[in-house]
């Protein structure tokens, strides 16, 4: 058998088993995994370092696949190359309810899968952070531990995504020359050809950018071959434009939408048989093929092994920390360095806002855990983001620095973010103003989907932002936060609260978190001397009564302080009242329903106060409670006058209470 | 005094105005009005075609700063040229409570506004739905009646938010040639220099997308003067790099970041007045110079004259329609057109997919309403947003169609909407998938900020999309949008509710709707013969209990059909059982409280059901009540199992109803 034949063969097996499972699916898209068939065979037959035996290998090669819809590809080739998860089976079970082959591939559900996409634009700017996070991890540990290359693959749909500029804007910037993309350059989108949407030269957009840039013959594996080789040896980012025939091999739909995303039907599978010479029954893989595509598996056999002699080899001390960031461990020692930032916040006192707070507990975080990697999506200065430790910017050549300049490009900087944290060794943080969340909400999705460690600094957290205006005032953004499952959204009262807030975000390891903080200054709350968490149930009585409680106040953040003086207020007019501070909605709903009934309590009148709308609040204090906060978008002006404007102030709440106390 | 003297003072007088008003407010953005004052000055001064005294006048050009923090560049503008809403007390008044000059330029606020701004990017994107309207409604109404420019002033950070690519591909492919855009080219961000995040050389991005690009001096005014007439004879859309220095004038802080977002100081204004030759009084601008500023204002008078004298000339139905089409007046038939859809459907009887129930919709009302312009995210089959009087794409060189083919760009194109709704004379509606919906959000924001009439078809609304998987089953995103004021989400349960829907989202003027519509199949649920337009109540009894009602279920969408199965099996077992439909939270909560309460009743056991988190449902049936949706993401799976597997059942509606009963 020629190589050109054996290539064929191995090719042909992802489009048999990608045409087979999506017809005994009875859904799926088989259009990409057959265009981008050859591609694939070259790249995992030829060209990636992987060992299926040991699929987190930390030094393997990435591989993304950005455009997720073509799944089918990576399962055939992750069940080819003899992943010990992936067996036929598992191929026939495609997009079944718990297989491990969904619709879309799927982090943490299919061993070999580096991140979930579908969404379109994400995997290609997750490959921005799994490239730096290579770079920087190599720049501490050196070449002989790291030392791999990204490789992703994207659609037309993954180039016309605005989070695609960002990327390549930031591949180009930071100089991620072991990135290579290869995109399927097929022409077809869902509603037809290309030109009905974009006219865009990519070669010369990546180029635009300080990318290296090659278009190739998709079906041709020679060249694409060469691509890759060429792409390895310049200095920039790759893109290797593959110019393919999307459903490859089917005789009347190749070449058009028809085949993006429906099963072929069994006439057309019977044509695409014929046409590629593939005589087996549906689901079968005749033994030769099989034999040559597990041979690939096992071609970075030899690497794996001396990688590993070099894991060995190394000082131990440096050998225990890299298998410590791999792990994802935490030092032991953050409990202490967050408990001396708190004894010294209460030693200080004052008023600092909790986002000065957040960098005071940085300053120490980042001290002591070499695994954070800051970052601000251009406001360094006000997310205050930038600590001692993380002073030195990654600046190419030069990848030891612990900050990185993501540029206004939060959505970029959220799914970069994603890749830091999927590759190892790094847990990311990064910041912007919380009404920008807006920006970024699909890669903060993503991350509480695939159940990762990032952590998202958001500043500016209510209509405290003054003269800015409703633009930059979030109202909704808390609530549409506390929205996405597996996402802990922390709106913290004091240095304290923000000191437990950042400890259990970085203690949460299977989900990303959210410090909500303000730009104005807050009064110190937490000033008793107790070393409880108290933040990690969710919600907890920050001031009890003087006597059995006629008022409960319950406050987030800024709010909260606000709480307290409403409640000098109203005791002083002999009314007992209790403050309940809750930094966290998911933590507080996570507590046994007794222990939640006793920090609700049962005082007649519950008053519920966050400067943003109330919906989530009413899981917290029940509908029947009152509410002070907004209804609507904020206005610009001086902060206090903004707050007075739309009510939000002591003597509203004491109103609140006091009528609600008459009826 | 020679015309470059004249220039300058014209120019210094913005950069005046700018110091001082942000020096006033103690908080503000001089930097960009400083760098920016030259262009804006040749822009208004010699080339926008505009009337103070009727601004909306609908041939002017459009001017649109996407760079919203420079608010004071326009604010200076508006004054200077003799807006009669805009005096020295509102310039003094700059970002104070209530004033006209917020922080950032809104739209609805402040007369000559076009756009909200300051979320960067927005403006830019923005941009294409104006000048796509305008060679839109040129191709409807003829040149005499349409010919003008869109001008727009974009950062750097609007260039490097993804939404900026996506703008540049559309106006590209749509070939804007009458789309010109200013790009202060100043090397400064908020962290500092750009080469901190950027590498990309903005020419050839442009470029490389279709556009023609050139770089000028942007404090040179004959240079400036040169490029907008050369940006005016090319096919393309137009990039003008204006090299600039940021804060031009501040002796020590020009060129740096620390002019971009704080008050320069007393002693930085002094030094600033003294380089500009400036000596006038704060605020005071002298009366040859706002004399020059003032004539500006009147250049196009004649121009403005000369349009009114050809409408006047125009067919009278023509005129009236042009007239009716700015004033965004619906034609009166369209109760007609609605209630035919649902007496058809009602005859019809059937299961629909709710976006199969909206195509039905739409054919009939794009039928009747030449406003409505049509498109889709690249998912025109999914979404079923295409109809017969949309058939005709907008395909340059031809503009007379009415379907646009966005591409696979959620952001651009929910932007691009706003702008065309902005524009006048035309209602957009765009379709993706309602988990997209994030992907948009901030400009959904907006266009609920700004209160303009933007319509959302988002399709495949819950677990009910079933094998894409989590990736693609929105559970959030409906509490998510529901969360974002002045924004109406419609999640209607059959083809009559999908029609109430569009009327009262057409009929909405004042803001964005949202239709959230299935994939799957529903049965006709309001079979009755009343022509009342009961989703206009947000919620409503839908079937009454056979006695006093034991047990009421409120649900949405593809749940009401589920709950009136439910309510079959109670009453069989003999539980008297309603259904309340609740196809719009935000109308509901409108309604009276009295009403409110009827319609929730006072059944002992109320349940909501959603396929989707219950996060806003406590608002409509308290927290007291039942719930049964979703608590975390979906899963991958044929629709039907994947329901089944988390619970969303008639049986686990039943067995909660029972469970319930026997407390």
């Amino acid at each position: 058998m020629s190589n050109r034949d054996k290539h064929d063969r191995m090719a042909n097996a992802i489009r048999a088993l990608s045409m087979d499972a999506v017809e005994a699916a009875k859904s799926g898209h088989p259009g990409m995994p057959m265009g981008m068939a050859d591609v694939a065979t070259v790249l995992f037959g030829k060209v990636l370092k992987f060992d299926p035996t040991d699929p987190h290998w930390p030094d393997r090669d990435r591989f993304i696949l950005s455009a997720g819809h073509g799944s089918m590809l990576l399962y055939s080739l992750l069940y080819l190359v003899g992943y010990e998860g992936m067996t036929i089976e598992d191929i026939k079970n495609f997009r079944q309810l718990g297989s491990k082959t969904p619709g879309h591939p799927e982090y943490g559900h299919t061993v070999g899968v580096e991140t979930t996409t579908g969404p379109l634009g994400q995997g290609l700017a997750n490959s921005v952070g799994f490239a730096l996070a290579e770079r920087m991890l190599a720049a501490q540990f050196g070449s002989d531990l790291v030392d791999h290359y990204t490789y992703v693959i994207v659609g037309d749909g993954c180039l016309m995504e605005g989070i695609s500029e960002e990327a390549i804007e930031l591949a180009g910037n930071k100089k991620l020359s072991k990135l290579i993309v290869m995109w399927d350059d097929n022409h077809i989108t869902i509603d037809g050809s290309t030109d009905l949407s974009v006219s865009t030269n990519q070669l010369a957009r990546f180029e635009a950018s300080g990318w290296d840039s090659v278009r190739v013959d998709g079906h041709d594996p020679d060249a694409i071959l060469a691509a890759i080789e060429h792409a390895k040896t310049t200095d920039k980012p790759s893109l290797i434009a593959c110019r393919t025939t999307i459903g490859y091999g089917a005789p009347t739909k190749s070449g058009t939408n028809a085949v993006h995303g429906s099963p072929l039907g069994a006439a057309e599978i019977a044509g695409a048989r014929a046409f590629l010479h593939w005589d087996s029954e549906p689901f079968v893989i005749p033994s030769d093929v099989l034999d040559c595509w597990r041979l690939a598996g096992l071609r970075s056999r030899q690497a794996h092994k001396s990688w590993t002699q070099r894991l060995k080899e190394a000082d131990l001390d440096k050998r225990a920390e890299f298998e410590r960031r791999i792990r994802g461990e935490l030092p032991s020692k953050m409990g202490d360095v967050v408990a001396n930032v708190i004894t010294k916040a209460r030693a200080d006192g004052g008023a600092v806002a909790t986002r000065k707070s957040s960098e005071i507990v940085l300053e120490a975080l980042t001290a002591a855990l070499p695994e954070m990697v800051g970052g601000s999506a251009d406001l360094t200065h006000s997310n205050n983001t930038k600590t001692k430790a993380t002073s030195v910017d990654v600046m190419p050549p030069a990848y030891d620095g612990r900050y990185v300049n993501w540029g206004i490009r939060e959505h970029g900087m959220a799914a970069a973010m994603n890749g830091i944290a999927l590759h190892g060794g790094f847990v990311p943080y990064g910041g912007t103003f919380l009404v920008f969340s807006d920006y970024c909400r699909p890669s903060i999705r993503l991350a509480a989907l695939m159940g990762i460690r990032v952590v998202y600094v958001f500043t500016h957290d209510s209509i405290g932002v003054g003269e800015d205006g409703p633009t930059h005032q979030p109202v909704e953004q808390l609530a549409a936060l506390r929205a996405i499952p597996n996402l802990l959204v922390f709106r913290p009262c004091d240095t304290v609260e923000t000191a437990e807030a950042w400890k259990l975000a970085m203690e949460h390891k299977t989900g990303p978190s959210v410090l909500a903080l303000t730009r104005q200054n807050l009064p110190l709350l937490r000033t008793d001397s107790s070393e409880r968490c108290r933040t990690a149930k969710g919600g907890y009585e920050l001031a009890a009564a003087s006597d059995e409680a006629k008022v409960s106040l319950f406050a987030s953040g800024s709010e909260v302080s606000m709480a307290m003086a409403a409640r000098e207020v109203l005791e002083g007019q002999g009314v007992p009242t209790r403050v309940v501070s809750v930094p966290c909605f998911e933590l507080f709903l996570n507590q046994p329903e007794e222990s939640r009934r006793q920090v609700v309590g049962k005082a007649p009148v519950k008053i519920a106060i966050e400067a943003a709308i109330r919906q989530g609040w009413d899981s917290i204090v029940g509908s029947d409670a009152a509410f002070v906060g907004m209804t609507g978008f904020g206005a610009s002006g001086p902060a206090p006058e903004v707050f007075a404007h739309f009510g939000i102030t002591v003597d509203g709440v004491v109103q609140t209470a006091l009528s609600r106390l008459e009826h």
